[in-house]
Formats: structure tokens, C-alpha cells, sequence
């Protein structure tokens, strides 16, 4: 491929290769019309409408038990709240160290809590090591009241760097948090990949393996914003109303949220975009396994890739309008990349197509 | 009108009769197809995309000066985090005594700012009273650090009861609060129906009076979800960013807010809403004044109608299909409703008809 | 008595006349000498001490009951940490209008609970109204998510205006309380004072009447600094280790407290402290009572006196160096106190003498 | 020494060996007596009595500078609230990871600030890495509304290992948190031990190096309960009186706080108590040194010990009634203690005597 190519217009226009986020893209046709449908008509506000009723059945029907279900505004509030809805005073929350929860929520966690502590957890490949997990709760003795309380577990499936956990995997960090009685939270931003890149059910990825409350994410995954806390014993949100009110997450017109994961569950939509997001990322890993100016950071599962690229192809690739955000280089590989070249992480999405992936391709081939 | 007339479907079919409240209305079409057509298509997210700069910028058209905007879910998180932006410790918050900040928020803005507390005015017609302002601000010296310290005034416009504040009347709130320093929020929930109540402008029905922070509401009168922190002085919003994000109410698809706000401000589509909307409730109060078996509780002038209407002809409208709810009896007004009476409110919106109108007051005159 | 007698020095000097309030004492010798005592030697920290355990027990053996007790360096600490121990979310604490929980603690109350509200009940004699309680929960359903849930009732003992509740009193603002499963909290910041005006026994003023929380003050009444929350069923004091650490309320050298209620339970020296208190307070209204330059403004049974006093007199008073504080005029009571006249409040203590009351009565009587 | 003289009650008897903690020791007898002294007469109440004006003004005197200053129950309080005085919303406080703020405060200092974020920086001996510092305050991007915001830098002076930062040392931290201007708050608990290992002034370990705010502690130093945050600007304090309140912790008879201060300041009598406990350290130091079953874990220079000791020699000590606590090995130093060792802490106070001293080395020599 020539400098020529590059000045090509018809090569690049209509590839707009944003690998940003997934959250940069839009909303799915089906979730946006059925929006449009929904907007006629009366429905009884703040949840109890009918529409709201038939989804949270549909939730039930999906996990293959009664869940209760909490609609809100973003994941953020998801996470916030469904740890929240477990702490204790002077409560500890453990988490991997880079996770979305202390990396990236802005002290939510912790302000919805009435100011409880997010402890790391170190881990390979982006998951809380069980034996770290182990030995980091059982420095918080029970009775302890100077050092705090363990309060609760969170675990990101996918997690932030793109890998996934195996289903024994959640099963052992579940069971190392029953034998503290600490509930269980997952943080499924990116629920559906993760889903589809084990080929599991929802019920074996969650309640089954011991996931006592989930952060249902359904806005990176093609919807405009539905995220839902799902709690796998209802017993165990009785508070949870109230605490979404104080938190102003109760939506007046709660249908328009309802109305799209009705339309994200018809018809399996949800897995179908998570496959074609999968998909694209399995792409964009292929090609750049086999690139002279790129390789894999780490090995990924869902749709989300690392690259280490040489700095003269990201460049190329920014100036052909390739949208990517540069990651830091973890504590645990400093010899991950060399001086020409730069980390970068890559994200596809629903609406990313094959020629997005193989535009980007051809500036790593440039 | 004869039984057999109640009986004839008709007449009734397809006139919903919804007057619970604005919010059991669903979104305007031009609204929903906005939302359609911008989810093609790739946009940073977290609020840095070009649709959300340009609907920043026809805020400030809208109220002819530069503005600081945010986005947030609800009415209750525009106010309370509105209100925590300038709360200090121990602070009081000053509103009227049947205001939805505190009535009907769960304790959201307390829990925002740090636990401020909310202090009640009383006042005729939901409206707070100057006078009863100033005496309940003078309660508070300032350093009186055993009782807390004045922080903030909250006025609602339209108010609770569908009563609407004068502008001469919002300049002496704001003159009394400016003695103390004390910021003045407006929560506008209902604020295009207000407006056009009064014939005003944006500017003036707000900084031009003295009002310093308003929660500006597209839900209740045609929006899906679009609630907005508008900050007459950009220089006081500085924190609010952090704020924001601390509590949740950070979109990252922000640009599904702002498309929402760029159709509804697009020809005047949302002055034209909450004019039908008010118009409805003028086509109420004028069938209700002249019923013999209702009467207006007193005046209104926004979309909110409040009615003492006989027991029997409340039963026969709810037998029809109509929802409205039952109000409690005002403390100041002990004697307004007979044993044979009920009071109601009635709330007409973007999607009310005149036949639904009209279906309504068939039933008070059967 | 003439002018003359009051530029005699000898009349006044020695006669400090402190009214102001039960704080402005220091501490009773017994208490300071057994802090002296108790300096030398080593005991565990944080409460661990054998000291510690022996008044622990002393409390249980004059409550007739296994209590739990936690020490607390504030009155405002022991009322907020108490009622945050059994808040819930959006949760609403009612409270008398006059209560120092609402009018004193700057907002301390709403702090330590997650923002849960205060909620005023009106009663006349500073006490809560039954049938006002009652009507006040009520307007509080359970399951009524805007409005905030009803969780606790909180009443003082003494109250704030010196009145006392009796034991049928207590009792019923306990049986409305249960009807809800509301915890009953009582300040007794004045505890002492009320039981001996009662002449009642600890348990009797407490958990046999329902009282499930209290607020033991020692301060008042003698003590440098002992405070004391007293849960009458341990088992609802399981996070309460927690809450009190991570208020900041856990003191390392917490036998410094415990020394002192040691000294202050001794030979019943609390009850002779209040008794004396109390008893320079009767002395004081009876010579209220028969003044021309003054009379009681309302009945009062504790350590507590309020009068109206003619200007003059106060005046008179003021410049001999009497100590009080002017009140604020009850709305209930406007016509209370005329042009010429002014309320105050007059507060005994252990360390009032009669020649104090004397003194200002003779202020009274110029 | 033999067996028979472990039995000899003579050798131990009123060698009392509490090395446990500082806080193990009661009051000095001239602060016990000054309280005695106080106890008499009347004095305004929360702080606004002449005593209280007066050790305001001592204070000042000692620093060298207009100083503001607050009572608190404890050292907890003291940094809490300092701390909580600097935040800003999704704040960030950077401490070092061993630091009591983190591991021993069961999450005050988040709580009082609104949630705020302790974030632990490594460093050797106890005390941060001022380019570890550097770097960590990098990742916090002003303008980062995810990750959170840098707010307050925090250093332990004397650290909890026993170490005293230098007056250079503080420098370094101070200009680092100038550059992105932060305050530097000191938690003092051993501020006096501190201050005379350095033979420094208490100008010189502060504000002349940077220090903006410090919690002094009084009571491990020979006070009962005497704790004072201390502003070095009393501008940046003019929030305290309510954020002190509001965290119930404005005692009523503040006077007994001041009168503590008082005693503690006369004379010199704090730095001759400091002086004393160091000078005993000094004394373990120096027989640890020589001993064949223990020696020196890591350098310290205040009153607290380290030593990894022979567990049949700490059995020894034990059973002869010495008092103090293992200590977790740390992180840094997995090889400092072998099989048949424990590391211990060893805390000398005011109370401390030569004997005490003599006697437990006489358990390591046994």
C-alpha cells in the first residue's frame, strides 16, 4: 500500500474506524424505533407501568429464577448502588486494582456508601487473584474496628483490559467471598460479550457460580442508555428503593428505558450484537497478529484489544481518522513497550463494521 | 346525559384521560425521531460531543448570556446536586413548605450536600412569602454554628400547586436572599409551562430576576429524560463536573440527552408543548368553573388543575377510565371540601386532547 | 432594698449567679479527684480496660438489665450515633419542633445518618403530641418512595424548656412508635434532673416504658465530660463499634470517662447532684412566684426556670452579673410577654448555691 | 540470671513493662491536678471561656505565628476534619500506606470528607517517596473528572514505624504539593516525641517547612484526652467551627480540654514528657542492641521500638508481664524475621521508668 492510497478519499471516507469506546457509538436501529413506538400512549411513571412489568419478567425468564430488577442511569450508578446496598460501617469493598469502581467512577462507590473503602486486589490478565483475595480480607479480622470491615467482593466480567473470567474462575473468587459472607457484585458493563465469548447462559456466568448482584449493562452493547441492577434474592433489595430515590436514579418516564431492553432482549438482539462486536475485535486481533508494526499487548476474549504499535502507524492511523485512546503501560510489564513504540487500546462495538477493522488494518500495514 | 351514555363506548373510546400527571405521557414524536435519526453515526462521549456543544450553545441563546450546562437523569438530581454546588457545612436550604425538594425527593438533596438540611416557608399559594422568608433567614445568624447556617433558596416555578410565581414576586425572593448571600435555585421542572404562563422570556423569568442556578425540565413536558443544571455564572459551576460524575449522573451516549434538547428547542417546538399543555388546563378550569358538581380548589395558571369535585362524579370519571389523584386537603385550607367532595389534581400535558378534556367534564356533568 | 445595697460589694461578691446553663460548671470535686486518682498506671486502650468493664456493669446493674454502653465525647454525638444506628434509607427521624436534635446540632443528626431527615412534631410543654405523632407518621407510608420512610421517634428528657414527660406519658409516645416498629430514641442530656423529678427509677423511665435507645448525659450534671449511649437490647447495638469509630468518637484513653461515671455513680452522688440542681431551681421559681418584677413564663419540673422579668429587673440583674440568656417568645405563646417585659431562662446546677438564687432574687426584688 | 529470678517478685514487682502503646498510660499528675483546679467556678461554655482563649493565644506563642485552633475528642477527629476542611468533591488525599489515617481509622477520614479517597504512596522507613509522591500526583490529571482530584497531601510526624520525617524531608513533600497546591496537612499524634528527636522548634517542623495544617495530639503524650487541629492560616479555617460541630465534636466544658493544654504547655512540661519517652526508647534501643535474643528491626527516633526478638524470649517477657503487640512484617522486608523470631513494637511514654526498661531487657538477657 502506497503513501497514494492513503489520499485516497473512497479508501477511508465511510470507514470511520472509531475504536474509541463503545459507548461513542449510537443506538441500535431496533432499540431507537422501538423508542419512537413507545413514545405514544400513557403509562403509569416511575416504574409501574405495564411495559416496566413485562420487562422485569423478561429479566426473570433470561437468569432462570425471580430477580428484582432496578433501572438507572448509568453503570456508575449500577455499581454504586448495588454495593452500596450492602455495606456495613467502617465497610470494605474489594476490587481488582484497575478496576472501573476506583480507576474510573470519580469516588461514586465510596459517596453512595456512606464513604466505605475500595481496597485493590492485584491479579494477572486483569482478575482478582483468588489467593491475593484470600489474604487481603483476612487482614480485615471481623472485629477489627480500627482497620474497617469486609463488606463485599466486585468483579468486572469482562474485565476493563478485555479478558474474561472463566466460569470456575468466579466460582472460586464467589467461594472465598461465602466463607466471609461477603455478597458478591459483578460490574457487567460489558455483560453480553463476556456472555457470548463463553458461550455460557446468563444463570451459569451469575447466580449459579455464586454472583449475589449484578450491574446489567445494556448502553455499550447498542442501547442508548439502559443499565438495570439485578439482584438474584429480592430479598436482599428490599432497601433498594429507597436508596435508588435518595440517589435521584428513579426515572419519571421509567418506560423509555424499558422500552429498550424490550427491544434489546426480542429476538436475542443482545447476543446477536455482542457476537458482531466480538467479532470485530476477533478481526481486528487477527490482523494484528499478523502485522510487521504491531502485536498483541495480552491475549483478550470479548471486544476489546491491546495493541503495542509502532508510534509511525499510530500516527498514520490517527491521520486517517482512526479514533483510539492510548492505555498506560501496566505496573506489572514495564518491558511491554519499547521506545518507538506506543500501547493502544481498541474497542469495537455494534455498530463497527469490517471495513472499519480492515481500514484500520491497512494503516498498520501502511 | 343518560347512563346508556357512560355506557356507550364511543364516546369514551379513545380518550385516554390521563391527567395523573405529565409524566404518564410518553415522549413528542419530533422528539423520539431525533433520537432515531442521531443513532447512525460515531460521537466522544461523556458529554464532549459536537451535538451536546451545540445544544450547550443554544442554551445560551435561549437565556441571551453564556451559561454553564450538565446534563443529569432526573428533576431530583438537577436540584440536589444544584444545591450541594453551594452548600457549606451545616447548611440550611430554604423552600417552600410543599415543595417536591422536600416532599417528594427522598431525602435526595440532604443526602447530596453533605446532609444540609431543608428548611420549610410557608406561604399562600405555594409560594413562599417574603416576609416569612426573611424572619425564617434571620433565625439563622451566621455564626450560630449551634443551628446551622443559611446556604441556599430554592423556589419552584411552576410551583407544586400549578400556581406560578410573577416576576415582580421572583425579584423579592431573590432580593431577600442576595442580603444574606444566599444563592437562589429555581427548580423548573415545569418551567416552559410557567413561561408561558407569564408571557416572559427565559432571562427575565430567571437571571434577570436574581436567580442564580435553575434545574431546567424537558421530561414532564415532551422529552424522554432531559433534565438540565443550567449555571447563570459559569464560575460557580466549577465543581460541579466532579460532582456530577461523583454521583452517577454522568451519561457517557450524553448525545442522546442532547438530541432530545436540539428537537425540542428547534422551532419553538417546547414553548408550542407547554402552551397546548396549558391551554388543555385552561379548557378544564373553564368546564370546571361552570360544573355543577365541581369546582376549582383554587386559581392556577399552568398545566396543573386542582378541583373539589363531588365524591359520585369523581367515581363516575374513574369508572370512565379517567386517572387523576386524590390531593391532600391543604393545612391552611381546613374547610375547602365538603364531606361529599373530594379535592383532585389534574394535569394535562404535550398529549393531552381536547377530547380527552372534554371526555372528562362529560363525566362531572352526567 | 435600696440603690445603695447594690453598690455594696459584699452582697454581690462571691455570689457568681451563673443561670446561663448547666455547662458553664466545671466538674464536681468527687469527679475530678477520682480523675486524679485514676492518672497513675496502665490499662488497656480504646475501652478494653478493666475500668471500663466495672462501669459497664454499673450500668447494667442500675438500669436493671443488660444494657450496652458506648462512651462519646458529645450529647449531639450520642443523640446522632444512636439514631444513625437504626436509620434506613430516605429514612425520617420525628422529633419535637424545639428539640435540641433539630434547633442545636447544626445538622449533626442528618450528618451521621446518611442525610435522614428530621421531621418536627408540635406539642405544647415541649413535648411531643400524641395524637400529632401519630397523624405525622402516618403521612409517611411505608412503601412511599418520594416521600422518605418513617424510622425512628426521638423525644428529650428533660425537655428543652425544662418540662418533664411522665411515665404514661413516655409510654404512649412508645406504643405509636411500636405500631410502625419505630425505634424510640430519648436525649438525656438532662436525665438525671428528669428522673429525680419523677422520683422514678432508671428502668422505669426507659425500656419499661419502651424507651429503646438512650442518650446518657453525665456533663451536665457534673461530670468534666461523660456521655453515653445505652442500647437496651445489645443486640441492636451490633454496628455500633463500627459507627462510633469511623465518627471519630473512640477514645484511646477511654477510661478517662469511665473514671468519671465511676465517681459520678458512687454513693448515688448522680441523683444527689440533680436533686440539688433541681432543688436551687424550686428555690428560684418560688421566689419567682412571689415577685412583682417577674413570673414563671410556664410551669417547669427540672433544673430549668423560665421567666418573664420586667426589663428593668433584667437589666438590674445583668449589671450585678448575673448570668442568663434572653428566649426566644414561643409561637404558641405571643402575647406572652408585654413591651416592658422579656423571657428568659435560668439554668441550676450542682455548683449553684443558695446564696446565687438569692442574689438574683434580691435582683429581682430592687 | 537464673530461673529462681523470674520467680523473685522482687525483681518485677512494680515494674509494670506496658509497652503496649502510649495510650496505655493514664494522665501526668500536673495535668491531672490542673483539671482538679479548674474544676471550680463558671466559664462559658463550647470554647468561648477565658481558659480556652488563653492556650489559644499559648498556642500562637509556640508557633510563632497567628495560629487557629480546635479542640477535638481525638486524633481520629483531628485529622479527619482537617482533612475534610481541603476536599473538593471526588477529592483524593495521598498518604503513605502505612499511615494511621489509612490503616487504623476505620474510614473516618473518607467519611467526614464526603467520601474522599485515601490513596496509599509507598516509601521506606515509614515515610513517602517524595518521586513516588510525584508520580502518583500525576495520575490524578486536574481535569480528569473519572479518576478523581487531587487534594490534600498527608505526613505522620512521628510515623507510625517509629521514624521522624526531617526537616528537608518536609521540604520535599511540601513543594511537591505546592506545585499542584495541595495542602499539607501533619497528623502529630507524636508531635512532641517528634519535634525534640529533632531539636527542632515547632515553627521550624511546620509551617516554616510547608505544613499547612497538624493535628497536635496531646494525649499519648501525658494528657487524658487533649487533641487541637492547628491552621497555620486562619483563613483556610473559617469552615471549621461548623464542620467541627456538624461531626459532634465542639465539647461543652471545653475548659477541660484548655486546662489540660495549659498544664501541658507550663514550663515546658510537654517537651520534658516527650523528652523522657524517647529517652527510654533510647534505653531499649541500647540494650536491644546488645542483647543476644533481639535486635533492632529497622532505625527509629522517637518513643517506639521495633524488634525482632527470640519467641522464647518474648515468651519470657510475656509471662513476666510485659505488655506489648506483635507486629506484622512488612512487605518491603519478607526476610527480616526468621522461624524462630516475632517481630515486635515496643511504645515508651511519659510514663515509662527505668525499670520498666531494665526489666524486660532482663527478660531478653534471661
Amino acid at each position: 500500500m502506497s503513501a497514494a492510497d492513503f489520499a485516497n478519499p473512497f479508501l477511508f471516507h465511510g470507514f470511520p474506524m472509531f475504536f474509541a469506546s463503545d459507548n461513542w457509538a449510537g443506538a441500535h436501529k431496533s432499540i431507537a424505533e422501538r423508542l419512537l413506538t413507545e413514545s405514544t400512549g400513557f403509562a403509569a411513571a416511575y416504574g409501574a407501568g405495564d411495559l416496566d412489568r413485562k420487562v422485569e419478567a423478561r429479566f426473570s425468564e433470561i437468569f432462570e429464577r425471580e430477580v428484582s430488577i432496578f433501572f438507572v442511569a448509568t453503570g456508575t450508578a449500577a455499581n454504586s448502588l448495588s454495593l452500596a446496598s450492602v455495606q456495613r460501617p467502617g465497610g470494605i469493598t474489594f476490587c481488582h486494582s484497575e478496576a472501573h469502581v476506583i480507576e474510573d467512577e470519580c469516588g461514586a462507590p465510596e459517596f453512595f456508601s456512606g464513604a466505605a473503602r475500595l481496597v485493590a486486589v492485584d491479579g494477572e490478565a486483569g482478575k482478582i487473584d483468588p489467593a491475593k483475595l484470600s489474604a487481603k480480607i483476612a487482614s480485615f479480622p471481623e472485629d477489627a474496628v480500627h482497620h474497617g470491615r469486609a463488606s463485599a467482593v466486585t468483579i468486572t466480567q469482562a474485565t476493563e483490559i478485555g479478558t474474561v473470567y472463566s466460569l470456575p474462575e468466579i466460582g472460586e473468587i464467589a467461594a472465598i467471598s461465602r466463607q466471609r459472607n461477603l455478597p458478591l457484585h459483578m460490574d457487567g458493563a460489558r455483560f453480553a460479550n463476556a456472555l457470548v465469548a463463553l458461550g455460557a447462559t446468563p444463570a451459569e456466568m451469575t447466580w449459579k457460580r455464586g454472583v449475589d448482584m449484578l450491574s446489567f449493562g445494556g448502553t455499550k452493547n447498542g442501547c442508548w442508555c439502559a443499565e438495570a441492577m439485578v439482584f438474584f434474592n429480592p430479598d436482599q433489595a428490599r432497601e433498594m428503593p429507597f436508596i435508588r430515590k435518595r440517589a435521584a436514579q428513579l426515572f419519571s418516564k421509567s418506560r423509555f428505558i424499558a422500552a429498550q431492553f424490550d427491544a434489546y432482549f426480542e429476538n436475542g438482539l443482545w447476543l446477536d450484537l455482542a457476537r458482531h462486536s466480538n467479532g470485530m475485535a476477533d478481526r481486528l486481533r487477527a490482523g494484528i497478529a499478523t502485522s510487521n508494526s504491531a502485536r498483541l499487548a495480552w491475549p483478550t476474549a470479548s471486544n476489546e484489544v491491546f495493541a503495542v504499535v509502532s508510534k509511525s502507524a499510530a500516527k498514520i492511523a490517527e491521520e486517517k481518522g482512526a479514533k483510539f485512546y492510548a492505555w498506560p503501560i501496566p505496573a506489572a510489564m514495564p518491558e511491554l513497550v519499547s521506545e518507538s513504540e506506543t500501547l493502544i487500546r481498541l474497542v469495537t462495538s455494534f455498530a463497527t463494521t469490517e471495513a472499519d477493522v480492515d481500514g484500520f488494518l491497512k494503516c498498520l500495514a501502511a
